[in-house]
């Protein structure tokens, strides 16, 4: 049985390019089944390919092979590298797109990609990945398809920076998804870790928020009031990737607004949550 | 063998909420055959969702499972439901989706889904669907998985109306397309029961038309004219979902313009039909 | 084994059309392997489509099955064809949109489809198409759906001219992608025929390009500084397609701008290559 192979690129999708590479990897490998992560990520953004993959991957089973095609030109200082993390694979190339999963959990192994001399004069990146996903998603080994090596490109996105006193945490705006909502680099273990269950506030305006909810329904959950009645209130949850999240209840960008646009909180904008005095 | 999944939602394409999806319900059942109908329903339209799901639906072979993720969150208002209704299954939040189909047909049978206490504490809406999608593509019951109940979320669309004498109805734009042609919620069955043959009158501005074509090459099938000499001209027709639709010959939203550009036709506003004395 | 169906159309990604194109396929051929090569061709737009398809077929496996659904209306002056061209299956309307294929390499086999009075009356030109696209790629014959015919539509897009004096190729921008690179008609073929080897200019502004190179990550291949240092130059190569294009390293529509916005060059612009006396 073939492990799936997930595809995440910022080639958009008018062009033939997403489809071609659909028929390269299944006239390689015709049982292969593959899922498109996203093909929309803003062109040869590393830290939104980053937060993507960190958010998609553990909705796969294990073994699936996730091939990165943002900003995958070889060149004099990024190497093709393939990686097994967490039981799955990630073909990339190495430019700091995977830090933030190795941050996290050590790499069980990682290989520069070495096949480059084996493929035709003229193959492209994209004839690379998918000869090292096919062969991956076939059950091959690492080895077979590179030389070992220890150490990946340092992570260059922002990091959220704990006070020296520990009561406050400022992070930055990472991503902002299909419905405006604004996804800050926050996990919600480093917030638990920090705040040691103080109460706290998250500085944003036009008023702090003092609550992090564990879903979108639970801000009706009292059920004092109609679901409309809260539509448009500002919110903030951990999502499911882990990360601190405000939102704005059943926002809609091109009609009533949402987080980006009614809060004014843009693409690596700093949002800060500061720990109060226990009561 | 398993029945078709079929995706509706409002997630769009950029986010890795669909790709996620995908990927848990390959988990849970490896050899799924998965279609997306559309993931760029405006966000929360149940409107929308409504016409494309009666409009899609029957392209699929009997027995085929259509998830739908638009308005899904489960709340005090809203419980997760699953319905067979013409052979096919729905799962979604009982928010008014299905209605546009029950009014013509009544489901056979319809659940409230109760298995979330069965998934772990932080289970989301589409894990729940999922599950259920999942279960009943394998051939699983609707009694696992739920409830019976005897009534569904009334209609909330908008509804068309035939004047008291008979001789006219107005209906609404429920829908504008991706070559800007206008979905009419009168359908070819209403207009006949209600024509009965008379002449008629569709009451557009600049001028009203007077025929409903059977489909878009008809209006140059005299051939006095090149096919070109068309270009630009206003028509009507019923479109294969049963709906009256009024579009312009060789629109392009982007550059000569379409039926909601050029007739100033939006979501929501009215069409009237007037039927005429017969000759 | 089925052979691939491949879909290209101009339906766009939020109706219902293409989800209900590959429903009738599934019901028709469940075990049928669909990839999508674009649904987001301009309306109508045959040219773009032709260079799609020209630049897209190849990576498909031999026996793959391309169903075409742009101007794919039946009307007097196109009939459906369908064509067996370098071993793979093409399905349209007769309206000069092969003919970017042909003009290289002669067909195997053409044929006007006939099974039009096979279908119900109310058949659409998709219903008839996904039935051809059924049956070859189950392995059935082309004789069978329609008669054989000898010629196809003439090619009506803009062709490169070579000057009298063979100093000089004139050719035109064709197509537009995703990160505003500028495609243009002149084939390294045809380069090459003509220039014999000889130096040569791009003449684009603000200045003429010098060499066309082999892709993109030879811009920084000396070494001699960071990749970072090409971001945002002008740079011309031949890709995957076989076709000239001009392109600006890294560009960013959204952000910096692209070839296509900052030279200034749109959709059938004339570029000229200068070959200059050898040195």
């Amino acid at each position: 049985m073939m492990s799936i192979i997930t595809l995440t690129t910022d080639y958009g999708l008018k062009d033939h390019f997403v489809g071609a590479l659909k028929g390269k990897i299944l006239t390689e490998a015709p049982d292969a089944t593959i899922v498109d992560i996203s093909h929309n990520i803003d062109p040869f953004n590393t830290a939104e390919t980053s937060y993507i993959i960190s958010a998609a991957y553990s909705s796969f089973p294990k073994g699936t092979v996730h091939l990165i095609g943002v900003d995958a030109e070889r060149n004099l200082e990024n190497e093709h590298i393939a990686m097994l993390w967490n039981d799955h694979y990630f073909i990339c190339a190495d430019n700091g797109i995977l830090s933030i999963l190795t941050q996290k959990i050590l790499p069980q192994q990682v290989v520069a990609i070495n096949i480059h001399d084996r493929l035709t004069v003229d193959a492209t990146d994209m004839d690379v990945f998918k000869t090292v996903a096919c062969h991956l998603a076939k059950g091959g080994l690492l080895n077979v398809i590179g030389r070992e090596i220890k150490t990946l490109k340092p992570i260059t996105d922002l990091q959220p920076i704990v006070s020296k006193t520990g009561d406050s945490i400022k992070g930055n705006v990472i991503y902002i998804d299909h419905f405006g909502n604004v996804v800050v680099n926050i996990t919600k273990k480093l917030f638990i870790e920090t705040g040691k269950g103080r109460p706290y506030e998250i500085a944003i305006k036009p008023k702090a928020l003092k609550t992090i909810l564990p879903n979108y329904s639970a801000i009706a959950q009292s059920g004092k009031f109609p679901v409309k009645n809260y539509e448009g209130q500002n919110l903030a949850l951990f999502n499911e990737a882990g990360y601190l999240e405000i939102a704005i209840f059943r926002s809609n960008p091109a009609t009533v607004g949402s987080a980006t646009s009614l809060l004014g909180l843009n693409y690596r904008d700093t949002i800060t949550i500061n720990f109060l005095p226990a009561d």
